[in-house]
């Protein structure tokens, strides 16, 4: 239990989408005594019977009884929802977002690429929306069982319109609860620049043949493209008026190269037959460079390539 | 037998790298009656056992008696040599091309892609080198047998400093043998002519998960790409002074729905484990996009994905 007056008192908040980020995250507000209800799928029953355990570089922790929903409609409206879908399954939203919401309720997507926050518009009012971006490797290695291998900061930030007391209260909310959580004034910024990371390694994690981070660093052709998608991503960025930190290629490589083999979430969920996030990472900015009239033919064809081996499964 | 100033009088005629292209052409300029010598590795004992079988639509024939040779010296100096090697296999023009020139011999490279010319003045000078595009759908299907199904004409110019009643004489050679041949002032832009095929084709080929060109055209994807590739080659091109023809995209299109499936070489060459022409085809037009400063982003994607299949064989 929290006390009065205490970031964490009084908010009611669910998490939609409990995969390994939902958990994570979900997890932790709960930890610190949050009162969290998580609408999931696939590992509802295990979760109901046996709770969450997380095992993370920052401090393993499980949570024995844990609040988790088939549908909405037992959770009802909330203070915040936290949005962690695939944004494939975005259109599941109609039908959980409605009864979790009250006119105050604030909705953040913590969710890959472009088109999320639009995508909730259609059941939200601007001011009610904010975007946030999770720089993390989290992966579910089992039912309830989730593995936090690196990194973890939340970057948040107001879509548009959202007060900034709206923002500064979803991020009080994260860091009293153990989460580092950074304010940004631009959300779109932010996305771009997780997108220099998503756009190369989810893609040639697939195009490679199902590979981790550690062969494309090692394999310099594949190295050298991902450099020049980077570069690409970054010019699109910027000529949509985000601005991009000097050196961030660069960084990139030296912070892939620190946390290690890895398998970015694109390419588990090609290997495994699941959707992939194809519109989110390389669509919608390949779209955007197009809009924009700056050359990105690396995306190009990263993005026709992926759409065409997820068509075929070939 | 040939008479006295017909064009194919008196001429020898070397053919370096008899693979299903040098049989072809050898073939049908030795049917005609040309003193033509085969430089052969692979088939040559079957060759000389049993001659050439060429199935062609534009009409069967056979050559029970072919002047196959293992090695040039067996061959002597000659009036033309027609270099039809795989791209990959220049550097053994070292061993085998000084046996066969004299001062006047001309030396004409039907071979794909960029650098083949230039690693000619190696050897020779560059008034006897020419450079040769076919443009025609030919395979080895058995060992002396060669299916040619489609096409067949070779457009032959000038490299630089060959005068034009070289390239004439060459040009009679081939009408005479009943291969049509085009003279372009300019074999670069012709070259570039026949990039705009081989860059997507070839590539997308190997990409799309060995795959032929009916499955290229019929994936949105993959033609959608297939036409990027071919606008940025195009665009390349003229920036280095080659006029391309008024709607040649759309007619690369056109002509290869035409051909009907088709398996480009470098995927036959990928999907056997043997050497892919990868810097004729696509590293030596990427570096003159990067040189010529036009951006060419589907073609560094398609050029290191395919090093790397191709390096590590996943």
């Amino acid at each position: 239990m929290v006390m009065a007056g205490h970031p964490l008192a009084g908010w009611r908040i669910a998490i939609v989408g409990s995969g390994a980020m939902g958990c994570y995250y979900g997890g932790r507000l709960a930890q610190a005594g949050c009162d969290v209800h998580f609408l999931m799928r696939s590992d509802l029953e295990h979760v109901r019977a046996h709770g969450l355990v997380i095992k993370s570089h920052a401090g393993d922790f499980s949570l024995p009884k844990v609040q988790a929903h088939a549908v909405s409609e037992e959770i009802g409206p909330v203070d915040l929802v936290i949005v962690t879908l695939k944004s494939t399954a975005n259109h599941t939203l109609a039908q959980s977002l409605p009864p979790l919401l009250h006119a105050g309720t604030l909705v953040l997507s913590i969710q890959n690429g472009l088109g999320n926050e639009e995508s909730l518009e259609e059941w939200c009012a601007p001011e009610q929306i904010l975007g946030g971006v999770a720089f993390t490797c989290i992966n579910r290695v089992g039912p309830g069982v989730i593995d936090h291998s690196a990194q973890g900061d939340v970057t948040i930030g107001a879509y548009r319109g959202a007060s900034a007391q709206s923002v500064a209260r979803v991020a009080a909310v994260f860091c009293a609860s153990g989460v580092r959580c950074l304010v940004e004034p631009s959300i779109a910024a932010v996305r771009w620049r997780k997108l220099v990371w998503n756009i190369p390694f989810n893609g040639l994690s697939i195009l490679g043949g199902c590979v981790d981070t550690s062969v494309i660093l090692a394999d310099e052709h594949l190295r050298e493209l991902a450099r020049g998608l980077m570069e690409e991503t970054v010019a699109v960025a910027e000529a949509l008026g985000c601005e991009m930190p000097e050196g961030i290629v660069e960084k990139q490589f030296r912070v892939t190269a620190g946390i290690g083999p890895y398998r970015p979430s694109s390419m588990l969920d090609y290997e495994a037959g699941r959707e992939v996030e194809v519109e989110a990472i390389w669509g919608r900015p390949w779209r955007s460079a197009v809009a924009a009239g700056v050359p990105a033919g690396r995306l190009a064809a990263v993005y026709h390539l992926i759409c065409s081996m997820v068509e075929q499964r070939r």
